[in-house]
């Protein structure tokens, strides 16, 4: 086996509809075409039609299953209950929300107008909370089951330079998660989180950091395993806390990242700057090994 | 000595001017008080200007201190600017900026709208953003040293049902302080966060929770030291972070809550239960004391 | 599908060949049937041979597979040099490790001995590190790829009363495990944990609290989702992180509770006991829904 | 105001007897020298009796304190009671414990014989634990009130390569906190912890990276405020968690580390090396200001 091949069993989502915010392109779009392929329909949703109806589409032909594109500014709750109303109508309920909508500016935080800032927070936090509420009253109303997957960033609990907005808006979102899976639990709705490290998508990396930075600040570097992520990784995550195999996971934020956040945030983490020699040196120096 | 006094030497805040928003009442004036006898200039906001005049006058009489009452909607980054213009005109500059306007909800959160959820976010997490932005700028124009002292709650990290967006919120302001803690500390700005326990004020729990229900979700009894908090205590290591004595404390958002949250979330606490009787069987059971 | 049933494809662990310490009974003997299934290697240990022994026969009949019982006290170095030997005299070498052996005691803190406290801490702290390192050193020596999985537990980083010497050595597996996975990772070794919530199981419970108080205390009152794991569901999230298709995730400690210790740490998670009729109440106080 | 100045009010430790343990030498000896000017009767201990005296007789002749001194090897639970026995016939009872004995071998993990691995073991956690363990005992038998303070690390939370012993051991030490400070709360102990930052010492820093490397891999590099930690920074801390004023901090750990850990787990906080001129040129090509 190799860790790029899908890993659940055929059918682990048969028969649920799941909708993806931000399904259009990229991760969103990965962890789609896998849900497709577990026997899930899919409803994609992002500001831009014509996108979404592309890669709808190009899923349906690849996997036979149903897509289902909708225009929807996240922010605004009159499109997101229009969403759910299409979604509702075209397949009858919706099982799983996975909240992968994303805005971020990279940028000296004092260069930031509180305008940009405020942007972020209303697309990622706002957005999310209104997806998540809108999903969760129509559970509750029909007694339905559900399922919450969220997308944040191990920056969510960490904080970091450069992507504060994005950073306070992610962290709003994992609280919610955490906050809503004892709540809602009751009711048969789980809520779950990922935190995904660095896996490259076309979109937004070169987008963030354009030309040389790309290279000069090679994300792969940062990693203790040496290497990005593969998008089939992230999906087969996803799809394991999208899926009732995962029915005890609730409330847990699932890191994926190699390994990224915990190289920089322990202490002495750097000493693999240090050759074999000298460690032989300072063994030697203290007389025996320890 | 006693823990409901001061801690700090004389002067511990002498010359610094310090900007408190929600400082007209409740915490946020225990805090403000203390400040002043310790020195400080202050300036306090909030909606209300009546309520601010007041408690300016009553604090400026009891300590000999210079405090400056502005109205502000910390949401309207206008208003935020005039606060600082303003707070400038009056001291000269600004020192430490204490992050404490709030605003809540409890409900389950079904129950809630989303603009319910969306006027919290703004008030907390935009309104934080507003004046931290604003602070910022200005110390990083005017090479000037600053200080924040963010006011969040343990159910920022945790999360909690039924003040979901109280909760998405102040996980907000601890990652924003927490990133530029890191970002900004070049400047010589320093970020700090306190998630106080249950600190009774006439304002917030009585409102929240009317009548009986407040003595039968009395806090006293989640904590394990058993009482609520006394005003000076938190004053006191607000004081602390507020002062250059706090100088290598950055990015570190510090509980005070007698052990409140870690007495719900560690697995066996609540075998307290079990009265000393059935220990001494139990250890009987077991033929001898392990 | 059901949450009982194996979720990964055939084959995911195919020529693999794992140690699971205290794997002859309970959680460890369940994981390790499932890891059989998938088509790994098997081999138990612990400090009862026969009921080694039993497990094994019992396994091989059930999957086919092959089960090495090993009787070894993993607190003594020799011994765990020697299960190596074994392991990889029977099997050529050793792919995972799956740190599960366990020693705790429900009691008051004051009443254990210092004693006592020590051999929780010689088995499972010293125990894990035993066996890892034994396990590192081949590998690294070896240049061979290796997988860590130590089963530790939500206390472990919240702490919690009567089990303090439980909590300070998994509290000390899971830092291990963290620091391992950021040093190791560049010899191709993964590390991770799991934190189960309540999972019950003959040998574990019932002994730490007999009779009655089993019924006092379930642990299923506590859980958001309503009740106590199924072994299955914990297999299948072990498996996936023995397994390749986990290759990204390292230095992760995933926690499988159902929501329990956080409805235990989130402040207000405690108003669930508030009835509905009292929230209509409180809305219409307050004139109208926020 | 300096923040290198002792910062309680007179006489805020004032009768109280605090035990030390690595009091000689370092971090505790400033601690404790700040302790006795704030009024507190001294006992340090460690395995070297003649530093520890020269360090009493340095201590009482500086302050007009009263300091015992008593060797002890925290890993024997003799020793251990007899240090009680000691400090309780000279002054009356013990008040508070400040466990801050360490033992550490910076190298590669699979370097450390399993032998060395556990005496760092021993010391730390074991060490801690009879102390602890020792000192709540007396004081429940008593009915005395008692604060514990211990020092651990960063890393004690996010682990770290090449302190694998240290890290495990230290995490142990923070899990007993956690717990006791929920158990014992009610016989009015409290339990805190503080994680510092590099504060150089003599003793520890050059004995752990001899020579060049002390210049290499120099701390302040790594902190967002751009220097080590003075002492007094951290003894000021310290006495305000063994002081009374902090009565409601309980089970809580205080990171002073400048931001160091923060820096380094933040995603992007390495963009930081982008030039001003850089973020210029990314501004423009966007067309305008975020």
């Amino acid at each position: 086996m190799m860790h790029t091949e899908g890993m659940l069993k055929e059918g682990a989502l048969n028969g649920k509809t799941i909708i993806i915010t931000g399904g259009g392109t990229g991760l969103g779009k990965s962890m789609g075409l896998y849900f497709l392929k577990l026997g899930a329909n899919l409803v994609i949703t992002s500001r831009k039609l014509d996108v979404l109806q592309g890669t709808a589409q190009e899923m349906e032909k690849e996997t036979g299953g149903k897509v289902l594109a909708v225009s929807c500014d996240v922010r605004e709750i009159d499109q997101v209950e229009s969403l759910f109303d299409q979604a509702e109508a075209t397949f009858g309920k919706v099982d799983g929300v996975l909240n992968n909508a994303a805005g971020n500016f990279i940028s000296p935080t004092e260069r930031l107008s509180t305008n940009a800032f405020n942007t972020v927070i209303d697309i990622v936090l706002k957005g999310s909370a209104n997806v998540t509420m809108t999903a969760g009253k129509r559970w509750i109303q029909n007694k339905q089951k559900g399922t919450f997957l969220n997308i944040v960033t191990t920056y969510a609990w960490t904080g970091s330079g450069y992507v504060v907005p994005s950073a306070a808006a992610k962290a709003g979102v994992l609280a919610m998660t955490r906050s809503l899976a004892v709540e809602w639990a009751k009711y048969n709705i789980r809520s779950n989180a990922i935190a995904p490290g660095p896996f490259p998508t076309e979109g937004a990396w070169s987008r963030l950091l354009p030309g040389d930075l790309v290279k000069k600040f090679d994300p792969a570097k940062k990693v203790p395993v040496g290497r990005v992520g593969e998008h089939q990784e992230l999906a087969n995550l996803a799809a394991y806390l999208m899926s009732d195999y995962s029915s005890y996971v609730n409330g847990e934020v699932i890191t994926i990242d190699g390994g990224e956040w915990l190289q920089g945030a322990g202490e002495f983490n750097n000493l693999e700057a240090i050759p074999q020699e000298m460690w032989d040196m300072l063994e030697a120096s203290r007389g025996k090994k320890p």
